[in-house]
């Protein structure tokens, strides 16, 4: 049974249950699982290792590529079977136990996980947990809906433990385009100069002795929680189309633009599909999530090719996209993170980078993590590997949250995840600021004028004025400067009074 | 005359005096000037220009590689010559004039400021002043000591200036490695692979019809300020070494290590010197400013080859160097900027990077710019280039500073130049913690007890002991993160009364 799905006939042997094969991962364990925003994660495994978490103790350190799905880090957290996680989350379950302190987090750069474990600065990866569309006849492993750290993780690991997925369909064989770079001290550099390029292999390679258990299953990836465009997004939308408008006119971008990137979620999601309205064409995706607008966009015949490492989608769209799969097929390829997010391919390329601030402030610095300075939301993610390297590096936010209890501009955010150095754009409903070649002063008033909120604009422009009057090339009254995350804290709101 | 200097013979008639070179850049004008931290800077015009500034209102936007020697920048400040000054300065008056200011400063990576120019974000350069060695029959530019932004001012700007710098010797032909990455949509990969891959040509290859005028000039680079190593800095470069053995001892490291960059300044300097007296051996750099330590390891017979973009020396090091320079000349090259701190190349190499913080945090977030959050020291230069990318991302400092009036380390930096996300290791005096695949909470016990000074331990221990009890994944109070430098600003201490 299943010889469609496991080719190297010595490996039928090797098909158990879930439970047999979680047998494999003991207590102090570090785990590699498969998984990215949803996408491809190994389904059965995690779910027999938090069963059995609930009676017998143990912890694991668990990395994955990105977020899972079908609530595994709920489940998993909720067993208390994580004592450290790696690299992204964006489970509330598993998001309380890193805020208590429970859960030891490792919020990292999507494009270095693995960078640390092949030079043993992370790790060694004790088990592997992959899941699969099906293993070739030399016992190559093909990824299902994203790659992430797989094939790592896979290469890496002392044993790997396969999920066979039969609602992934076999037509995911030869999305897949798995490059590993060269060791030092001799790397050669990455061949990706277009986002269509294949320089890899098709499947994951390993050592078949490796496969130590195989799990059949068939439950299908969670869809993605992204919300439909709404007005204020599309006035984001609005306000990026017509940068870009901009940029064509002055001669820096023609209309096919440049590859762009959109960070996961409801707000990057609204912008790509905001450029469908858009004069651009032939457009390219380098990117890391494919979502629900990309499919848009080359439905609208806006959109040549896009490059990911996963595709996650909402219910409506995957139940479009995939009896349609082969047309969409020859226009995709999914790429290790690591080569997805690689600092060299996206400044080669020159990326268009769009992802989703949390706060940002009158200077350009970016929280994309810490509510509060202090409560971590989900992690960086791509966010960082995209923004530093980019060629023109935007973040988009609603100027207010809370029904405007909480303005996202800020006299100075609470946390830096992204520093005045790496951001060129900040979008909100309100406008658009341009901060390429300006100075922090000059970007204040930028900032004040085009991005904040009006009930924010006039208590931002006195502490912009009041901290100018000290001096200073970033003017600051330190000893306001957090006061507004300050009264929050206290208040339930950044509003005066 | 000069026929030595000046190959090209329809150039011979260019020859003009500084004043009459000058006259080519008016008041509005961007321009871009040869000089990398004190090397290799243009000297005659810019000083024509100060003093033409004392009468003529005039106000210029200037870009350099990065900061420049011979007072200039000082002087062409005082002259309030500067509305705009990109990308890095370390000037005091310059630097008075930024934070009150007067002076416009985009403080940026040193690898970013000619992309932006190619790409029409910034600019255009009307004129370039490059300081050169000799131009070839074929009207080739060939750089002095450093290359800094040179390259591409000369091939971007419509103008071309050149001084001939009789001082500086023809042996330095044959030093520099011009390659400029080709334009985008197909742009190629940088081929270097190691420090020594010369991937270009020897001079800057520009229309000779562009140099509309040559000044000759005779006057010394001004020798580097960095300060010898002190038992502080000793200190500080044997907890590295130290922790650079473990990873030798840890398999992760050969006895070879990997390429190492230095900062600029006294402390980089140091651990860099440090390396003498360790069991390493056949290193190599890749670097930005190849500063005494180089010249130093080489004379120790431990250094193989150093990759940089400029040679700044004290002057009894350069007295040193100077008549011996053809021995060292085969193990040195250096690149424009933009590829000696090019994100491609540093993550292919495996940089080990060491870098100098102003100040750090609990959390391992590092200020390199900012005192008290506000006013402007020098800029980020090239540490993000380097910490972003780097194998090991090293910061160092002293623990305290103004006699211990300041600590370094502190709840929350005040400006935040390199996130947790890019910061592997810090070290101070008193020891060094190892951040590597640790979560915000456990970053914070390992720096309080390694590196913090004795007489700020117990302060931040109650800190943290405080936060924490509020929860977290970061924690903070935050209504007293930034209390240490209010209260320095306050009273002249963060001590507690």
């Amino acid at each position: 049974m299943h010889r469609d799905r496991i080719r190297l006939p010595a490996l039928l042997d090797k098909v158990v249950s879930a439970e047999a094969a979680a047998a494999y991962i003991r207590d102090g364990m570090t785990v590699g699982m498969s998984g990215f925003t949803r996408a491809g994660e190994a389904k059965a495994v995690p779910m027999a290792l938090a069963e059995r978490a609930k009676t017998e103790p143990m912890k694991i350190t668990l990395i994955t590529g990105a977020s899972l799905g079908n609530d595994l880090d709920k489940q998993m957290a909720e067993a208390h079977l994580l004592s450290r996680r790696i690299p992204f989350q964006s489970d509330p379950a598993l998001r309380r136990e890193i805020n208590d302190g429970e859960v030891m987090f490792v919020d990292q750069h999507l494009s270095e996980t693995v960078e640390m474990l092949r030079t043993h600065q992370l790790g060694p990866v004790d088990v592997a947990v992959i899941e699969a569309v099906a293993i070739t006849e030399q016992g190559g492993i093909i990824p299902t809906t994203s790659v992430g750290n797989s094939a790592s993780f896979a290469i890496l690991a002392e044993k790997v433990i396969v999920e066979i997925n039969l609602s992934q369909p076999l037509l995911l064989e030869g999305l897949h385009d798995i490059y590993i770079p060269t060791r030092r001290p001799v790397r050669h550099p990455i061949p990706v100069v277009a986002p269509e390029n294949r320089v890899g292999l098709p499947f994951i390679p390993v050592d078949p002795s490796k496969i130590v258990a195989i799990v059949v299953t068939q439950k299908l990836d969670s869809s993605s929680t992204v919300l439909p465009p709404d007005q204020e997004t599309r006035d984001i939308a609005g306000h990026l189309t017509e940068l870009l408008k901009h940029e064509v006119k002055a001669g820096r971008l023609t209309t096919t633009l440049q590859p762009l990137q959109a960070g996961i979620g409801t707000i990057a999601n609204a912008v790509m599909h905001g450029l469908i309205d858009s004069p651009f064409h032939n457009l390219t995706m380098y990117s890391e999530v494919l979502q629900d607008s990309t499919f848009d966009l080359f439905d609208a015949g806006k959109l040549d090719f896009a490059s990911g490492s996963s595709i996650t989608l909402s219910k409506a769209k995957y139940q479009a996209v995939l009896p349609d799969f082969a047309r969409y097929k020859p226009k995709l390829v999914l790429r290790p993170q690591e080569i997805s997010n690689h600092p060299e391919v996206i400044r080669r390329l020159g990326v268009i980078a769009v992802n989703t601030a949390l706060e940002f402030d009158l200077y350009g610095n970016v929280n994309s993590t810490h509510v509060g300075g202090t409560m971590m939301m989900n992690g960086i993610g791509g966010s960082g590997d995209f923004a530093r390297n980019a060629y023109l590096s935007v973040f988009v936010t609603k100027s207010v949250a809370k029904g405007g209890a909480i303005s996202s501009v800020v006299p100075m955010v609470s946390h830096v995840d992204h520093t005045e150095h790496d951001v060129d754009i900040l979008v909100t409903e309100q406008g658009l600021a341009d901060l390429r070649g300006l100075a922090p002063r000059e970007r204040a008033r930028l900032v004040i004028a085009n991005c904040v909120h009006p009930a924010y604009r006039e208590p931002l422009a006195d502490y912009v004025e009041r901290a100018t009057a000290r001096g200073g090339h970033t003017p600051h009254l330190i000893e306001e400067a957090l006061g507004w995350h300050a009264r929050l804290r206290e208040t339930g709101s950044m509003q005066a009074g």
